[in-house]
């Protein structure tokens, strides 16, 4: 599909047309970079007046540059780029970075000239980076086509791709204060043609790489790229920095599914569905990503069968010389959702040989600020080899009687001998210094700070976690039915298996006690009109109704009242449905997302859902799995197995309606919204008592 | 109360007792800094050996030492400490800061030994710091007590209280390398004697001390430090990062509130009252410490009585050159609470005529990557000018065409001309150093990431709401009347002015069903047991009862079904209610902390409020803006207004119930837990239907 994508990291010779000999010039900046960058292919220069830039010819037409040359950058006005592009297609080139500015994103003219472009790299096959970029970096071929201030980034294993050039270029600069390095790095810009689902596979491919960071602002094509990161995920891990979230003004929604999914909780079940990390800051994206690249993870799944007593004492242990980062630590750790390792008797016994009396052994383990490096490094020895500890974080502040740096040498060897993460919050700066490059020489990683290395833990834990679901079997729900031509509503969730109370429509009173008659009391009399969605809001729903007097007196009232609040309204009748009281009321619903589709809703039902905002998402389609997991994520999905006076109801069948109505969401398009509010749960089975569709 | 402790931070001689001229041992560290630091006072050592030490005679004798001396610094073993205080007495020093460990941290006889110093202290009247410590540093007097590693922090604004003095010793060394100073640090150690409640005040009656940094793991008398906190709040801002948070293990508690209100809840409602800003995260307190302490206040109070319309227009303007940082930076303005100013026409006019096409006027403002060190200058200047801007966060990547430190000069005397906040997200290591280097001269705050900008932003404007919120006549609540000797529940509700439904103890059916008689029907039947605290959970509640033949049956129900669920509980009968079923539900209650004392809880009620956790808490006494803004915090408090089909209920009669049952709180000590649930929320007034009490 990207068959032309590795010429991008991979051209055998690259043109820079635009050259310019000009310092201040772009186009000189991109012709320096390449030259210094030290790429092994053939350079050429290319403008309209000819001349020589860092020993090389400028030439001043793309004709007469000679072979190889698979990559054109171009740095030229936007009104003449088209042509260029074309030049490139009659010159065999394949792939083109447009650097220039004044595209689209300057409005309609600039938006006719990409256009231009597009058409003509589509008529050659070549594929287009840009416009309005900064290209692409691979520090290991090595190759930088971008015109940034050198010197280009330390060659590392995080492969970053961005929709914002400058954020590349600002963390390229921080990333060398905070010792990481990268391996491609992909700037896309307007993504006339290459998006950010077309670049992932393709830094992700790179050897070099082993994880990948994406600052994404919009995703192209959702459900692509879900794919598509799912495939990578699979492999190396992913974390996104998605912005713009509060951007997008929410959609008038005609029920509370659609009020309550934004465009945000698409994102984060799309995250989800990919397997991608998102992350909350730049920082953390990075601090992640450096633990991730450079840290065994968890042995998580290997005691997955292990009973539930023996996995409760495992966890994290921490080795620090003071309390206070001990305790901080500590609080951190339970922040990110992590468990402190529980010692066992022989580490306890090993460590009360090796520390002071007034040291403190259980974990966290204070050895007190007289510890050594040799203190240091055996009781770390002594915590990863206990088979609780999952991982250690070690807290080094300035040690009052050492060095930081001769503890950094003392630890080393011990965490490479490890095959369980060590993360190291190394506090301070001038003091700790020697210490954080000696770290990062061993491919150690350091924090300053022991909050975000426990946050780094909880990425890692996560990371695992997903790999050991990915290792079980994962039942994929088979969509291939065809849309089923259903009647009406509830034919259509019948054909679903999803089950519903009967509900018929009454066009007069006495029709109204005929049906209710039928349907044996108490009943509940809900207002029909095409044109209230919220009955209960207009005072349209009569619940509880016990005989046949009541129901007159009900028709007649509630008929008055929908009147009195909706004049405009046309009234169709009265629907009568028999009334179900047991059970626990939930919400089921979907909602279509314009990126990612079918968006599920589990929660809290009633009418105060989007107040009390007990519900979550994922995307459609459901497999049981995903189903249970969303549930357990709210309260509603919590009581079901009961609490205090409520009794336990049939878990299995609501997250078998949740699957259900997913299924039927991916095989009905025409469905814009579906929301069954309540689901009731039952001691055995579940009913849809009231459902809601809106037709797209 | 506090007059010795000036002393500490002003002594006119410091004698170093356990100075040493081993550069291995603490005591030539504490000699050295104490030189180093510049101190201008007289500098005294004492040792068993007699010499010299940085050209100082080395006593052996407390007595021997000439005038002036009044702090000394003890840095010799725990066994002859208590020793040394009582010659301090003798010899007429009223301060000692105890550096040495080996004390109450170490064990029992620690203890015992630092309880000897404590006594030793008491009879002479000498305020002691530590032991366990590193004790003080005055960056302007000049002084430095401590023995970590030198230089001394650079002088800045910032003061720094701290239970953990590696976590001191940390922050000093990574601040250098942050750009910013202190004024005072105090590290507490064991707090024999002096706690942070004690040297909170004094660390922020120093002049240059503009922000007061707490490190905290306990605090000593939670009444106390609130008040002497909220003292310094009025003044000088206060931010506190808490650790421990997982540690205190919870109580078993009898009601809801109880079991919600864990310790952190407690501290969470400490700090609100007291004033104080809680950091989550280290970085994070040091970044707000860095805004509070440089920038001018959002002009916030000024325009409260403005119109509503035009407060919405007003905000924060973001000022970049990259479109990617300007959407994190909005994206993290929303999230921390903040808008985005709104500008009016005349600065889209002015900045248009400065900007190219392309660029985006509109907040956030985008330059594009060509701007230059004037266009940054200029637009910054046009929109501090706007009556809508209330601060401004610039952005600032290095720039491709120009430095970051030519970009720094120009926005220096435009930041300095105005008296609105502006804070610049500088982003980027080695490119951006001499940039960094420049603000920071100038006093003007940076951080590497827009994201931390905007988290500095918002402790600015919730600073500048708190202190609007001061200057607002503050009804405090006056507590005299001594405790009400009240004979039932149900009367001292009454005497407090708290409305109940009136409720009997029926101890045979036709008795319950004289009373029902006598309320008036429908009732509710509840179980009588003393043994019994929820009742719903073993079917001991029995609602809407219509009439004589239902109460008959309920009432052999009821008790069938307590026996049959607890049959060890002594059951009394059965009391009877008349039901109201009108209004909205809410829980109220108050437990009291062992800290801060009573501790209210306001949310959602019913048997979920533990699973829906939609509560709020607050320290008694409350006046009505705390019980307001403590309802407002839930979804229960905001349902209040009306909410689709449920009507509005009467907010200030709720208000009034939480007010006065937090002065029911205060004035009957021998409380230790009361909870209503429900309170119902009527039309008009609240009834309190259940009410549960436990005596302490």
């Amino acid at each position: 599909m990207n068959s032309t994508l590795p010429l991008f990291f991979q051209p055998k010779g690259v043109a820079v047309v635009g050259a310019s000999t000009s310092p201040e010039k772009l186009g000189y900046g991109v012709a320096r970079n390449l030259i210094q960058s030290g790429y092994r292919g053939a350079i050429h220069f290319v403008s309209q007046n000819a001349g020589e830039l860092f020993g090389h010819p400028i030439h001043t037409n793309l004709n007469q540059v000679p072979d190889p040359v698979d990559l054109a950058i171009l740095i030229i006005p936007p009104n003449a780029t088209a042509e260029v592009v074309e030049a490139c297609g009659q010159r065999g080139i394949k792939a083109a970075i447009i650097v220039s500015s004044g595209f689209r994103e300057a409005g309609k003219e600039g938006a006719a000239l990409e256009r231009q472009c597009l058409e003509a790299a589509r008529r050659h096959g070549i594929r287009l980076i840009g416009p309005n970029c900064i290209g692409v970096i691979d520090t290991h071929l090595p190759l930088d086509t971008t015109f940034i201030q050198p010197p280009m980034p330390a060659a590392g294993n995080i492969g970053f791709v961005s929709h914002s050039g400058a954020f590349c270029a600002a963390i390229i600069d921080w990333a060398r204060s905070e010792g990481f390095g990268f391996s491609r790095i992909v700037s896309l810009g307007n993504q006339a043609d290459v998006n950010e689902t077309d670049a992932l596979p393709e830094v992700a491919s790179d050897e070099h790489t082993k994880v990948i960071v994406l600052y994404l602002e919009s995703v192209a094509d959702g459900r692509r790229f879900i794919e598509t990161a799912r495939a990578v995920t699979r492999r190396k891990p992913v974390i996104a920095l998605k912005v713009g979230r509060f951007e997008a003004g929410q959609k008038a929604a005609a029920s509370h599914t659609g009020a309550l999914a934004g465009s945000e909780a698409a994102f984060e079940a799309a995250f989800e569905k990919a397997g991608i990390l998102r992350a909350e800051t730049s920082e953390q994206m990075f601090d992640w990503a450096e633990a991730l690249a450079d840290c065994p993870l968890p042995r998580w799944s290997r005691y997955a069968r292990e009973e539930r007593s023996l996995l409760d004492q495992r966890g994290i242990a921490i080795l620090t010389n003071a309390g206070g980062p001990g305790v901080i630590a500590a609080d951190s750790l339970e922040t990110n959702g992590l468990r402190l390792a529980q010692l066992t008797e022989s580490t306890l016994k090993e460590l009360s040989a090796i520390l002071p009396p007034a040291a403190s052994l259980h974990n966290p383990v204070d050895m007190l600020a007289s510890a050594s490096p040799e203190t240091y490094a055996v009781c770390l020895k002594v915590l990863l080899a206990d088979f609780n500890v999952d991982g250690a974080l070690v807290i080094l502040p300035p040690p009052p009687m050492f060095t930081a740096e001769s503890v950094a040498e003392a630890l080393i060897p011990v965490i490479h001998a490890s095959d369980k993460p060590v993360i190291v919050a190394l506090m301070g700066s001038a003091l700790t210094e020697r210490a954080a490059e000696k770290f990062q020489r061993a491919n150690i990683v350091t924090y300053p700070f022991p909050e975000r290395a426990a946050s780094a833990f909880g990425a890692l834990v996560r990371r695992a976690e997903f790999l050991a679901a990915e290792t079980q079997c994962r039942e994929e729900l088979k969509i291939s039915r065809p849309a089923v031509p259903a009647v009406n509503l509830e034919e259509l969730l019948a054909v679903y298996g999803i089950p519903t109370t009967p509900i018929k429509l009454a066009r007069s009173v006495d029709e109204a006690a005929t049906i209710a008659n039928d349907l044996g009391f108490p009943v509940v009399l809900k207002i029909a009109s095409p044109h209230i969605p919220h009955k209960s809001d207009v005072g349209g729903v009569l619940l509880d109704v016990p005989d046949i007097e009541s129901l007159r007196r009900g028709c007649t009232q509630i008929m008055e009242r929908v009147k009195a609040a909706r004049p405009e309204a046309r009234i169709e009748g009265v629907y009568v449905q028999r009334q179900i009281s047991q059970g626990q009321e939930v919400i089921v619903g979907m909602t279509r997302d314009p990126q990612f589709g079918a968006l599920m809703m589990f929660g809290s039902g009633g009418v105060e859902v989007e107040g009390l905002r007990d519900v979550a998402f994922a995307l459609a389609p459901l497999n049981r799995t995903e189903a249970e997991s969303m549930m357990r994520k709210t309260w509603a999905g919590k009581k079901l197995k009961g609490f205090r006076n409520i009794p336990p109801a049939d878990e299995a069948a609501a997250a078998d309606v949740l699957i259900k109505l997913s299924r039927l969401a991916i095989e009905n398009d025409s469905i814009e919204e579906i929301e069954i509010n309540p689901l009731r749960v039952l001691e055995k089975g579940a009913v849809a008592v009231d459902v809601r569709v809106k037709f797209g």
